[in-house]
């Protein structure tokens, strides 16, 4: 076993360096974040080796996705980042190169996402790698999920089904021979990377009724969004936004049609909104919400309700 | 395997009945947190089984444990709990009736100490029980470590060693035989259920310079306040309040008195204070802060320096 950071050099060396200013260098019991007049938005999510994650994943591609899924809840609500607090319990085959690269991962995004480190414990555990992230963010304007107004434009940004697609080409290898190795890369960079949309918190908060990010697939966040909503809704299935590398696949393998609007991962903003005179850039409207509470309803082509065999992903 | 709550029915059953009014019911992406014109405090502890308590503990009180840690530590900083985050990974063996145990630890603990869940992520793990809780809290005045000045007295709440005494208790059956009941009951329950000191962030904030909670060991502990506060310390050991339990089991096994200055879940509060005219209940004079900075220095009954084996308690 290589020579390892204790905890004290672990603090100083891997993440003090990823700190702001409210993490008091880490050398305090907790972080200290000046008053705003903006209430705090506050969100966390646990990622486990195994379950939301290969283990042999690259370190810092692990470490973007498990602060990236909690950036994405902020700017689902409007807010923009003050930073975030890292639990991190680490296998025991952990080494300090592993370290260095989850930490740098971690400070790469923090710099780009303006969210940096305010506090965190580490632990040694018996088990599988285990993260979790609560970030914090602020916001004039909390956009919440409840917002739905029968009559909104329901709408998504970027495209939907990359990162559901992403996983079902590494599980099956012999799909992902099929297709062509640009739009390989794509899809599984889009599983392995989630983008969180925080360049669209300040249209969100500034005309958007209702949002939340798509997480456990459209069918099914957007059955909770009506359902928190007490609304309906009515979704054109062919004007959900594929990317070209989502259409190749589907070419190919057209029952994976059902997989990209319910699997999960995708990590772009699912909004309505009843008056956008001008429609944002990389937002698409994509059906309406309707006055009669239910779970939305996915016109196929041919103008038929599509029947969804597993309408959404859970990892519970 | 008897039947098992889904997501959706944990969440509204388990959760929902502990959360106060910043989670929005559970059904959002985020909490929200009303402005206030006080900084915001924030802390986060993560806790495995086998590591930070057994598997087998009563789930109340693992609950109970893992929000009470962070909770001293908001305490230290003489800060108000505003409420917590969970995160919870549960094993696969895990059932309904386990959850509800949980659950009412921590529902009791909310209202005990006004500190209401405000959001939290559930999964499952291939391995261990794990437990991360990120407390919020607010002051009027931070409390920091590193505001210890020469001169300063020295403070400690409640008794110290406890809990260390109480694990070695739990590590040797026949320890614990030769002690009478009443004082094996008590230090067992200072072992398995911290009690954050909230009762003193009033005072902590009015007359503390310097000040964080216990859990590492006193020892241990007050050297990380000198060096933050770069200064040193001289401690009295005899004047180091312990509990009648303590002092009956350190009189049949004079060794751990050393255990109980340097084992850690004490969570009782350690400070300094410049003039503290009349000292608050429950917390006693041990030393004073000395200008030079270094480790403390612990004086026995023979006015002797004490060295330590192992100054610090570590579970990395």
């Amino acid at each position: 076993m290589p020579k390892r950071y204790t905890e004290e050099e672990l603090i100083a060396r891997i993440f003090a360096p990823i700190a702001g200013p409210a993490a008091l260098g880490l050398k305090d019991d907790a972080a200290l974040i000046e008053a705003s007049k903006e209430p705090t938005v506050a969100t966390v999510d646990m990622l486990v080796a195994g379950v939301h994650f290969f283990a042999d994943d690259s370190p810092a591609l692990i470490a973007k996705k498990a602060l990236r899924v909690n950036l994405s809840d902020l700017a689902a609500k409007g807010a923009t980042p003050i930073g975030f607090l890292l639990s991190l319990a680490l296998p025991a085959d952990w080494t300090n190169d592993w370290l260095r690269a989850f930490a740098s991962g971690l400070s790469e995004d923090a710099q780009v996402y303006a969210a940096p480190l305010i506090g965190g414990d580490t632990t040694a555990t018996p088990g599988p790698l285990t993260i979790s992230i609560a970030a914090l963010g602020r916001t004039p304007r909390f956009v919440p999920r409840t917002g739905a107004r029968p009559g909104d434009a329901i709408y998504v940004s970027g495209t939907i089904g990359d990162a559901a697609l992403g996983l079902a080409l590494r599980r099956d290898p012999s799909l992902a021979a099929r297709l062509s190795p640009a739009s390989r890369a794509h899809l599984l960079d889009r599983y392995l990377l989630p983008r969180p949309r925080l360049d669209l918190a300040p249209m969100l908060r500034a005309h958007a009724n209702a949002a939340m990010d798509v997480s456990d697939g459209l069918a099914g966040d957007l059955a909770k969004l009506c359902r928190a909503s007490g609304v309906g809704a009515v979704v054109e299935a062919t004007s959900i936004p594929l990317s070209d590398a989502a259409s190749e696949l589907i070419a190919l393998s057209p029952e994976l049609f059902e997989s990209a609007l319910t699997g999960g991962d995708d990590y772009e903003i699912l909004c309505t909104a009843s008056a956008w005179a001008a429609r944002p850039l990389d937002v698409v409207r994509i059906g309406e919400i309707a006055s009669v509470a239910g779970p939305p309803i996915f016109l196929g082509p041919d103008g038929e309700p599509i029947a969804f065999a597993k309408p959404s992903f859970s990892h519970f």
